[in-house]
């Protein structure tokens, strides 16, 4: 049996940067984990409550394709609640993650060989998906003074689409509205589709975070509950589309996946109505992030995009290394701390740069820190 | 924003049924259903057990892409104890659902424009994934003197792969081990990829089915919880892949899936060990079908598939209609019954057929029976 051509994708460097920190710990090493982009925390206690319930009660057969109607529903209001957006649950579509979101919105939008701009450095398995689906990703270098998003004028003319993430992934930075405005306006002139990822919408802290859907009702929205509600394993998700768009992706979604899964479709349901708890989360990732952006610095890590959502910090080390991945390495070995090198998120310049994560508890933070500040002292 | 050409996939037509089967309940009737592919049991006890425990001892965030270890290894442990084969839990992919394992497959082995043959009758979404993954469908015409399975004969010489089941949707027919060996030579002989899907393996009656395993390590097997284990909901399979695809498949499901999902991995694993459950649910099966294959001849459909396994029988019924979609919506309005009608299965022949599922309570087929066979007598 042969491998397709648009099989050929691209290993994650993770991976083995998660690889050599098990070995280590497998060594009786201790590990602070500064590589996993997920929460340390349980889904919340009434998701939880709600699922041990439901074990008793219901067959959790099949839901329809575009999922449960409450939960759509209740996702709406968030749209209200959140940016004061008035929605149609009907344009609100449950996926399997943000993952089952891309897949439909690709399958939905674009055909074999079409061009979709995406930013870089961003989340590496955008251009793999895209690879898979035997679509081109077209990668846009983004530049510290945009807070390495897209502007329109790094824009080619022919692309089909363009996908942005504001907060982003590696980087943590935010599009603005007036510059996710000028995004919007720079793809519709194209006639190319514009998808707007705010996968890490909810975890913001000077400033909130904007929704696309505040701009146009002519986008694709992807989120999920993976993050800020801190279930990253039920494989849970959304997606917003325009209102003619619902019936081909209830097409794609009742043949590519049945359904998302029931049981997290109930975990979902409660979730949202558990405020309490989800701030008290992001009051620990402030905390967190006041220490990385105190304590990177003092550690010798300078060069960082300002972070203002999400939990990481996307450091330049192209001053202290041309080889972050040896670097990452070195700080595993030297430092006892897991890092992520950059070449994930950006195969051109990711060479010079790391990405840290915050995302565990503030004691892993403050340690991580210290242990980062001993060994760029030793190193000199 | 426009919609990709790959998007346009067919609707259900047992969307329809169930639609007007949902009507027809609001409006105070009662509607006994024969039209839908999924048990009325739910999740086996200890499962959700396994479940509701979970839910107070651990945070449940992503696993690694292929599945929980302890999951693969029990996977794997199936094979011996079903057929006798001994398999390298290396092998074993989980996978959200055989949905996510006919993506990561269709991804791993096919490029645009690559053709795959499927048996006519099969299950709809075959042809609609290959379609919205931009890969072209071959339908191979089955006859009834190969209980509606393909023949080597029937194969055309320019395929990529070649994907079959057994027991298939909508027959419940099964190929015996010379027939599944023929075909898997004939795809070899010709460079294509097997893919056997065996989704509906456990659900058998009168002989055990035989997994494309027994006779070739160079296949893809595809299986799920969904059927035998019924755990429709839960959305988790499985996949068995030859050694040298793991990798491939690794690298796509990190990046198209992340993972399965988590708490479905731990119901999975738990469900693995509920021998007595899954018996008395099949002892209610082999009644039920012993039920129908007396009962629908009596109401006047006897021209029927024989029935392997599964939990469905596949009526030609052309002699009675060349309209299955009127046909079927007589048989909802006149007896209260929901059957689906062949169209799904079979865009060339399913005017004339029927399929008819027992996949719910003894009570409900009898009764289900005894209006068709009034609603049958008076039709005349």
């Amino acid at each position: 049996m042969r491998n397709s051509r648009r099989s050929a994708v691209d290993p994650f460097i993770v991976m083995d940067v998660m690889e050599a920190a098990r070995k280590a710990e497998a060594e009786g090493r201790h590990i602070i984990h500064m590589e996993v982009g997920q929460p340390g925390t349980p889904a919340p206690a009434v998701a939880r409550a709600a699922v041990a319930a439901a074990m008793d009660e219901d067959a959790l057969g099949y839901t329809v394709a575009l999922g449960l109607p409450e939960l759509r529903a209740r996702i709406a209001r968030l749209y209200a609640d959140w940016y004061g957006v008035e929605l149609d649950p009907a344009r609100v579509i449950v996926t399997a993650g943000s993952s089952g979101a891309f897949i439909l919105a690709f399958t939905a939008l674009f055909d074999s060989g079409d061009r979709i701009g995406i930013g870089a450095p961003g989340y590496p398995s955008y251009r793999q998906i895209l690879r898979a689906l035997d679509l081109t990703p077209v990668m846009i270098e983004t530049a510290p003074e945009n807070r390495l998003q897209p502007v329109p004028g790094d824009l080619p003319d022919d692309l089909a689409g363009l996908m942005v993430a504001s907060p982003a992934n590696p980087t943590g930075t935010m599009l603005d509205r007036p510059h996710l405005a000028a995004l919007i306006e720079a793809a519709a002139a194209r006639g190319a589709s514009f998808i707007s990822d705010e996968i890490y919408h909810g975890i913001e802290y000077e400033r909130k975070a904007v929704t696309a859907l505040e701009i146009s009702d002519d986008v694709y929205v992807i989120n999920s509950f993976s993050k800020y509600f801190s279930m990253t394993g039920w494989r849970i998700g959304w997606m917003v589309v325009p209102e003619d768009h619902v019936r081909v992706i209830e097409r794609l979604a009742q043949n590519m996946f049945i359904c998302p899964p029931h049981v997290s479709q109930r975990a979902a349901l409660a979730a949202l109505d558990s405020e309490d708890e989800l701030k008290a989360n992001m009051a620990v990732y402030a905390e967190n992030r006041r220490l990385m952006l105190e304590g990177l610095p003092e550690a010798g890590f300078t060069n960082i995009a300002p972070p203002d959502g999400a939990f990481y910090v996307y450091a330049d080390v192209s001053d202290l290394t041309s080889d972050s991945l040896a670097f990452a390495a070195e700080i595993l070995e030297g430092a006892g701390v897991a890092v992520t090198p950059g070449l994930d998120f950006d195969e051109a310049r990711g060479a010079g740069t790391l990405r840290f994560s915050y995302a565990r508890s503030t004691e892993d933070i403050r340690e991580g820190l210290k242990r980062l500040k001993d060994f760029m002292a030793a190193r000199g």
